[in-house]
């Protein structure tokens, strides 16, 4: 560790109130925020989400999905599902300012090879690969076309809580082969408690760090652990930390952009422009959009199923109706 | 370690599979949510916690406060604030149940010496005495107070994310000669990070060990930490544990009792009647009381601040306008 590091990350028990430098913080607000709205988004909101990362020194912001207008049609979908060249640069510009963009690709919802353009064409900077354990192999060879074009690249292997263990390790035995800047832990379901994140975070460095890549870590709220999950990773070293302003992401959504930053030290960060966007243009949205911690969603959670039962049970007639809901996950267990 | 322990808390690295039999749940659900509404809560919402907590198997309810009628105006304040012996029984009869009741006695706030009843004529079981650190020897004589009635106790040290290391040192030596059965590590502004937690369970488990005293721990939700910041408390030692349905308690609230339930995996714990309860009584009074997280009592939270602030703002013409109240916050820094 360098007289440097040395400076900002002081060991010990006191290890908070300094910072970690290496630590990226991306938000994913309108990425994953698009699947409570199908992402429609208005562009004024997405201008501000934008202008606000850009302000609080966010690294990374991740705008949508690269995925298939022929699986998600334009008729149906907003342009943050597809994120063609134009509708970005219309929100924008060329983005002049420090905060990188990126946008995810799906394991079989992409037409990458056609829809991902060559990096000197695109204003993205990066593409995360997001896949299931079944779809690591054609995951590779996204990423490598995603480096071929130009481009950093992260892995994020989803619901990482349904895989068994050897299954996973020969999973990122690959993906750590791929040469992507970070490989995420992703836990799609809110299941995990912090022991699980501290054990898996350990296994996911074992076998990235000496394939030179970092492991991120994109936590879910369904047990109200999201944020602290997310510190538990980055204590165990996770450099890559995904968080959306307000939660705002799948059913109880995701770690929350403004607790992040108050918790990490690193002074280019700053709260101011994420609470102002959230108080205009995010909260406005909860009432129709509706993501956040309830029972429903807790108890996706801790049974470590899909939230979509969850989502629509909220959405019908029996909204708020618990038992009934907890009755029927365990029926189907 | 006793052969009938190991079989159900194996250590290493997946303890949360099992569970640990000396751990006490503990709900203040009437208690700490009667700040939010001056301890008025009907008959049936009280009786339906009660009856939820012993179907649940919860150790111990925390019924309200007994503090002084002269500080606390019945006019103003409901039965919830005092706990006479007729409010009580109304509710719970003889209370034939394995569910013990507690209230909380205020240093300071509560006329111990004649409104606690010896306790062959109370239907409480055990008298938790709060205090804040300049209220030590009060609390002391407190303890004694309930313990010559027949008693059992608790001693919650208040604020502690404001006490200073050496302070506390010197509390805990004078708390844990009380004889009370535990003593609470209580973060009453939601301020501690996990990393805290643990170093102070640590220190108050080394100060109450010796004298035969548990360590509990009472957490609130500011940082949305309240539930992981008590697992973190359990994993280190503690085996007292606060918690409320939905949440329910001053400003963010508590650590979740449904999280909590379905942390433990003790099998005398029932989650269903505890959900049963939030959907039929809890729920319906968030419109109205408007406890729990949002970015007022993030900010409290963050800057160590009694929640009151937090609370006025809320109430005010100014709710909803984050930037606003950030601002303040930093003014008074």
């Amino acid at each position: 560790m360098s007289a440097d590091k040395k400076a900002t990350t002081p060991s010990g028990t006191h290890a908070w109130v300094s910072f970690r430098p290496e630590i990226k913080v991306l938000d994913c607000t309108i990425r994953d925020g698009g699947l409570m709205n199908n992402s429609h988004f208005a562009d004024d909101c997405v201008r501000a989400v934008y202008a606000a990362n850009a302000a609080a020194g966010v690294d990374y912001m991740e705008i949508g999905y690269k995925n298939s207008p022929g699986l998600f049609s334009p008729d149906e979908y907003g342009c943050w599902r597809h994120c063609g060249e134009d509708d970005m640069r219309r929100i924008v510009g060329d983005n002049p300012t420090s905060l990188k963009l990126c946008a995810m690709a799906d394991a079989e919802k992409s037409d990458y090879k056609t829809d991902i353009l060559p990096k000197q064409d695109s204003v993205l900077d990066m593409i995360r690969v997001a896949c299931y354990i079944h779809q690591v192999p054609l995951a590779l060879e996204m990423v490598k076309d995603a480096h071929d074009k130009g481009y950093e690249t992260t892995v994020n292997l989803m619901a990482a809580s349904t895989v068994h263990e050897s299954e996973l390790d020969a999973g990122l035995e690959l993906l750590c082969q791929s040469g992507a800047k970070a490989i995420y832990l992703v836990d799609s379901f809110g299941h995990f408690y912090s022991e699980e994140v501290r054990n898996l975070i350990r296994k996911y460095l074992g076998f990235a760090k000496p394939c030179g890549m970092e492991v991120g870590i994109h936590a879910h709220n369904n047990l109200q652990l999201g944020f602290s999950n997310t510190i538990e990773a980055i204590v165990e070293g996770a450099n890559y930390v995904d968080a959306t302003m307000a939660g705002l992401g799948r059913g109880a959504g995701n770690c929350l952009l403004e607790l992040l930053l108050g918790f990490l030290h690193n002074p280019k960060y700053k709260l101011r422009p994420v609470l102002e966007c959230i108080e205009e243009f995010i909260e406005p949205l909860q009432a129709e959009l509706g993501w956040g911690f309830d029972i429903p969603y807790m108890l996706t959670g801790l049974y470590n199923r899909h939230p979509r039962s969850a989502m629509a049970h909220n959405a019908g007639e029996n909204k708020g109706k618990h038992v009934l809901f907890y009755d029927r996950v365990l029926e189907d267990q």
